[in-house]
């Protein structure tokens, strides 16, 4: 049991690090990347988001071909979101191509796998950090090889939160974001930092350089290999509203100690978003 | 004519990477900081940052007896904040202090130079990505030694933002903050995001990573040497009341094209912190 998915981990990080060397070429080739929008003007997408995934979900069938997959791009194209119990393939080909469009340092290709519905390894390479997060179910967290740990931090008011605008711009949920932004701020906290990248905030609680990160909106395959990263690197997981994460939920908190999320979770002015795993008809 | 700053310049490269040095064996040897607070309980300072300034000011000296200096830390422990026309060095040890404080990875040091009232270098060293950006008067700006050029986007609402929440956190400016914010963010734009250094924020806007940045508050450390690598990588700079930049009036609109600055400018709810040349009997 033990190297059961060995194999599929080592095939996540070497398809991480081919994934980000795809993303840094189209970077040098032409820094002015063709963009294309999704759920709103400012929910944008790329060629090079569609080809990574393509990329990854190849070689990732070469090798296991029994397996499944969520894909941020092949959902947006229409294939269904089912998370069974099958081994599955989580993946944010880009995550964070508002900062890829912009050449926005914070960059990652994010892929998780989950058996059983639980997460065995998650993946996450910043790519123009050249920094590859890691982790494997009961086996710690690392970057670059080395161990992570969560900050020690167990005062809010000396904390870094961070957080996103997202890409929603209606009225009401603009309203939410700032009312729970200011609570937050107003603590008062040491800061509010936002790398725009959901992947690289949960891997930033896990170094240490953030003592929690929150956000409503965010889809499975932003948070699944980073939600691994963050609780093997010693964090917590809960939802904005207080409950038990859930991956589908759409909502995420994920902090160093128990005690700060809690806290956090006070200020949140919660929503509800449509599930990730809704029936499609609602989506 | 050509050369007469060079030998400072060169100092100055020098002087910001043997404290990046300093940064960065600091984080090594202890990632907890001892820290102290100036204006409010999030404003904050460390050894590190005196020990920076006092290192940078002594080897100045040494080779240029008759300069000025302008520094964040000799400011704070009472020195008189006095621009002259003779040469003066503008430093900010580290611009990111509570970034230092939590090892989030944007931490600069910043050291402008000044003759006559005018910036004639400007050197901003981002040590934990080792980036060096320069820029001297009339011969461009460059990162590593590659030159710089801000984004050539003219729409605002393809560009992202770069702003801070300051470290002030009483609720009139944290208003005036968030009624900003909110109105950037609703142009719509694509992003919205911050380094937590204004040095770095102004290298961004010359890489061309964001379009522009603004903040109210900021000190003239801050921006000096920045404000120079912006306009000599083909940005513009104006206060956020619209008129010319002024390195004093704690105000900042650092952009790629004016009419991008412009635009910005309609959305800023401005205010006036006590400028950074008010009589000290004022501060």
């Amino acid at each position: 049991m033990a190297d059961l998915w060995q194999n599929a981990m080592d095939h996540a990080v070497s398809a991480a690090r081919h994934a980000g060397e795809v993303v840094r070429e189209a970077l040098r080739d032409d820094r002015k990347q063709t963009v294309m929008t999704k759920s709103s003007s400012v929910d944008l997408v790329t060629q090079t988001d569609q080809k990574v995934e393509k990329l990854i979900i190849q070689s990732v069938k070469e090798k296991f071909p029994t397996h499944s997959f969520i894909g941020e791009e092949s959902v947006s194209a229409g294939e269904p979101l089912l998370l069974t119990d099958a081994p599955t393939w989580i993946i944010d080909p880009i995550d964070g191509t508002t900062n890829f469009v912009h050449t926005f340092p914070f960059i990652a290709v994010s892929i998780g796998f989950s058996v059983n519905k639980q997460m065995e390894f998650g993946v996450v390479y910043s790519c123009l950090e050249d920094k590859m997060y890691t982790a494997r179910r009961g086996r710690g967290a690392f970057c670059n090889g080395e161990p992570l740990q969560v900050s020690h931090q167990e005062d809010i008011n000396q904390s870094i939160i961070a957080a996103e605008f997202g890409s929603t711009r209606d009225a009401e949920t603009v309203d939410k974001i700032f009312i729970s932004l200011r609570r937050v701020l107003s603590l008062p906290v040491h800061g509010i930092r936002g790398a725009g990248t959901a992947a690289i905030n949960m891997c930033l609680v896990a170094s240490g350089c953030v003592e929690a990160y929150y956000e409503i909106g965010i889809h499975v395959w932003d948070v699944a290999a980073g939600s691994l990263i963050v609780s093997e690197a010693g964090g917590v997981l809960l939802d904005t509203d207080g409950g038990p994460a859930d991956l589908m939920s759409r909502r995420i908190v994920a902090a160093n100690r128990r005690i700060i999320a809690e806290r956090l979770v006070k200020e949140i002015e919660t929503f509800s978003p449509i599930r990730d795993d809704a029936a499609p008809a609602n989506q």
